[in-house]
């Protein structure tokens, strides 16, 4: 009898395939004295090497098939096989205390991951990840054990796990692993979120999939509903085989949108975009059909450095995408650093709630010399295409204010100095803080356009750290709160001739859709991957119809009413 | 010449005496081995019985001339003394390591200053400055040191520290501290807070007092202005002593406003109520006039404990309250524990960010058992006085409602049990998550009142944490988009015929009253001490013009705005 799990749908799609059981490997360790110090130093050396080699291979291939981008992963592998600091602490213990390599290693490297996590915020945390992930592989070499990664996997399957890290996602072959089940995790987890933009179907968060699929047993796997299907019938098979069908058309069909207007059934047009994180993403939106890049998240040049990027790195990185996104609009956030979002090289004072701290604009108009660097390569930059400055994390308008004065500054000095900078850029904020969502109408007098932060600003409007699952269920962004901080917020925008967008991930959820159509909104920048599929709704949506029922949802009592009505008033599934 | 010291008014009120300089003692510790581990431990043994002498003496004085809460501090620091953990620590450090008593208490006792202070909670923090004290008089007894402590003070003085702590305030006798000036610290802060409760003339943050103030100075110490003027001359002195004269004469005019309802100018009547945190401070909210207790924090009976009170201890506490209040109404807040307020019987996951975390009643809608015990004491003490409970960090109707099905619950259950339960209990809520203030209009269809906790209102509105001197700055009392919850808060609740009370440190700021006033607030949340001196200023305003001055500055730009049009208009200092 097939057996069916329950997990949350991740990323939708049909996959049928035989299971692929990734088990983390477990090592004994042994305990014993070793007599011979420089024979263990040597053994251990030697395990680095074949590491090494092994991850040199890895990011190789990681670069032509995903890009630098994923490639960069194994280079700080690499990096930390070549920490002194590791190397001599493990050497100092087998020639100190006659320890053998593997315990050495073990201690040594127990003791680091230890020390990250204890940095409470996420960016350390990956590092402690990356960690134990290089230990593996080095502690694999010194016991003689074999373990699996993704980049083996050389026929298709469905990829079982209790859960896939950073370097496993970086690995996965679309054309071999055509989707994948974990044990924990949930819908905004790393490997959710890989998952979507790798367009594999996956089912995280079943809690027992690890343990109830045995390697080679037959699956089917669907990452809308969230199920997991343990040898099913003929009848399955043939039902989801319809299914995948099915689902692939409708993508052939999106597909035809590419070059699409988005244009509402009545007529109005609204502009899609992406979010990005590197200029390597530009290429996605393109193939995706985005109107824009609606948000360019900059603070990934400055986490993947070892130091500040210079002016020209951020010059070219900033040239690069608004050279390839041509006539069409590029929206770049400044630096929105601290808070999880830590930098090695930038020591920032340990707070007790950094979400609350000081962080993004908070920190720019502190350490200026920064910021200035940071705007004069956007300014340099916009001369290449239509660029628009957002300031993140604005909760006064003496903040704005004192942003783009820095701006003007800049660009005077840029312009005293004979160097070409556009005159039509744009520049705006992000509305992630409630004090500017009930602020509006002030601000609007000042800025060429709004983007809404809807993870920030729920967060705070909510007091609930999404992050914290104690507290998750108050994530709500269909709260009529929510929803009447939006309608001000879009409200007072038009009335003062300015635009609105939304670069949360509340813009990309099918069933915000008509509702932030039917409040006003300009322009919806999501993962590059929905844009085709949002598109393709937009057109069978009605803006009068969207606009009734925003009337009736801002005065309902709870979140759970109005995505009741929503989801029967569309017929869409939250 | 005289000096001029400026630093941050705590406590309005002049001091003129001479200076009592309280500089922290410097241990030299020494670091010999020592032979006779018995007759070390011995010495060790004798340091804390001569420790535990004084500490009774100094309970004792501290129960007779200031209640038995501030007591509490002592004997928290004889369980210290009585720790096995610090005994035995020390003792073993003699016995196996031959370190000498000094050394090995004074490691120790570092080290549990380490983990407490490693806690990232203010309660915990506050554990390790109690284990400081406590090292502090045991060392001096090991080391043949003598060290002042406010207790030992008899004769007039002004103090004068690099901070206060909280067995230092506990200590103070208004008798013979006629006032202190710090070196750090701000309004807020511990020595501030304590300062204004005891009516004591104080200045903080002032960097340098300790540095420039030499024992025997003679000092003017101006709490309203932040001024400390160090050997003024004999005019000044003449200035203060009327000043004095003059503030002590305003004071006894306030005094015959104690019987006196709160009415305006123009004949509206506002309610001024106090807050308090245990039944000792009901005195003082008498003494003071209040018209009611705006704000019964119980957390307090949770945090003084070893365990959850029980059933029949809470029910005497808010039985007391009630009682000693007679037919005035006391609003009893639910336990608010959790953030940054933490038990030590209660095991709390720990969160990267406790202000958005899980506390309050998120966590006793999860842990039912523990407010139902709340529940049912609090409605066996509504027989004794006119209850009001309100619930704190509701974000949702769901849990609004959740809430009070609770009490319900419990009501129904007491009186099918034959106990008297009042049928006049008004039921409320917090307003301090952005949520509830946008949503006031369906809120106010449910609940009996709202009481808005300005200070967790603006933390979360403006996304900055006030604990956090980096972004302390973005704490806006007077930032428009605070005022225009308020007055959609109150509006809302107003159209619905509820009343809206406040219970947050904004209640108490004279710049705040016209404002709030002119919204219409109902009733005004404050220290005891602050209500007379309010009700003074409101006999003065006139609340129609009040209401005018708030349909200007609602539309101002920044909290800087309006604050400069307040003073000017109201002629009152920020």
């Amino acid at each position: 009898m097939a057996q069916h799990i329950k997990g949350i749908g991740a990323s939708a799609g049909i996959a049928i395939a035989k299971a692929f059981v990734m088990e983390t490997p477990v090592f004994d360790i042994p305990t014993n004295k070793i007599e011979d110090s420089a024979a263990e130093k040597e053994r251990f050396q030697a395990a680095i090497v074949k590491s090494k080699g092994e991850l040199e291979i890895i990011r190789e291939n990681t670069l032509k098939e995903l890009g630098a981008d994923k490639a960069e992963i194994f280079s700080a592998h690499l990096l930390i096989l070549e920490d002194p600091e590791i190397v001599s602490q493990v050497n100092a213990k087998i020639d100190e205390e006659k320890t053998n390599a593997a315990q050495a290693l073990d201690e040594v490297s127990q003791m680091m991951v230890m020390i990250f996590e204890s940095m409470d915020n996420e960016y350390m945390r990956e590092r402690a990840a990356d960690v134990r992930d290089v230990t593996k592989r080095t502690m694999a070499h010194l016991l003689g054990i074999t373990f699996v990664t993704p980049a083996q996997i050389n026929e298709e399957v469905i990829i079982i796990a209790e859960d896939l890290t950073p370097s496993d996602t970086a690995q996965l072959n679309r054309k071999y692993a055509k989707g994948f089940a974990t044990n924990i995790g949930g819908r905004t987890s790393h490997s959710a979120i890989m998952s979507r933009s790798l367009e594999i179907p996956a089912v995280v968060g079943t809690k027992v999939v690890l343990a109830e699929v045995k390697h080679g047993d037959f699956l089917i796997l669907d990452g809308a509903e969230g199920d997991v299907i343990v040898n099913p019938s003929s009848d399955q098979i043939a039902e989801y085989e319809e299914k995948r069908s099915a689902y692939i058309a409708q993508k052939e069909e999106w597909k035809k949108l590419k070059n699409e207007k988005t244009v509402t059934a009545d007529g109005h047009h609204v502009e899609l975009a992406a979010n990005i994180g590197t200029p390597n993403d530009v290429k996605g939106v393109l193939e995706n059909g985005a109107e824009a890049v609606g948000l360019y998240r900059t603070e990934f040049l400055y986490m993947d450095a070892e130091t500040f990027p210079t002016e020209d790195e951020q010059f070219t990185a900033y040239k690069t995408v608004l050279e390839s996104m041509g006539d069409k609009k590029v929206v770049i956030r400044t630096l929105d650093i601290g808070g999880d979002k830590e930098l090695s090289y930038l020591d920032l004072p340990h707070e007790m709630n950094p979400f609350l701290g000081y962080r993004a604009i908070r920190l720019c108009l502190d350490q200026t010399d920064l910021f200035r660097t940071q705007l004069r390569a956007l300014l340099r930059a916009s001369a290449y295409g239509k660029l628009a400055v957002m300031f993140p994390m604005i909760a006064t308008l003496e903040e704005f204010r004192a942003a783009k004065a820095l701006l003007l500054e800049e660009k005077a000095n840029l312009q005293a100095e004979g160097v070409t900078v556009s005159e039509d850029i744009e520049v705006g904020m992000m509305v992630e803080i409630p004090s500017t969502a009930v602020m509006a109408k002030q601000f609007a007098k000042e800025v060429d356009f709004f983007s809404v932060g809807t993870n920030d600003l729920i967060q705070y409007t909510m007091a609930a750290d999404r992050m914290n699952e104690k507290v998750s269920y108050l994530y709500q962004p269909f709260n009529p709160a929510i929803l009447s901080l939006l309608n001000n917020v879009i409200t007072e925008a038009h009335k003062a001739g300015k635009w609105v967008g939304m670069c949360g991930e509340m813009a990309g959820e099918e069933l915000a859709l008509p509702i932030l159509l039917g409040l006003g909104l300009d322009e919806f920048s999501m993962s590059a991957s929905s844009v085709l599929r949002a598109r393709s709704l937009m057109t069978r949506l009605n803006k009068a119809e969207c606009e009734a029922v925003v009337e009736q949802v801002l005065d309902m009592d709870t979140a759970e009413d109005v995505v009741n009505f929503l989801s029967t008033t569309f017929d869409i599934k939250k």
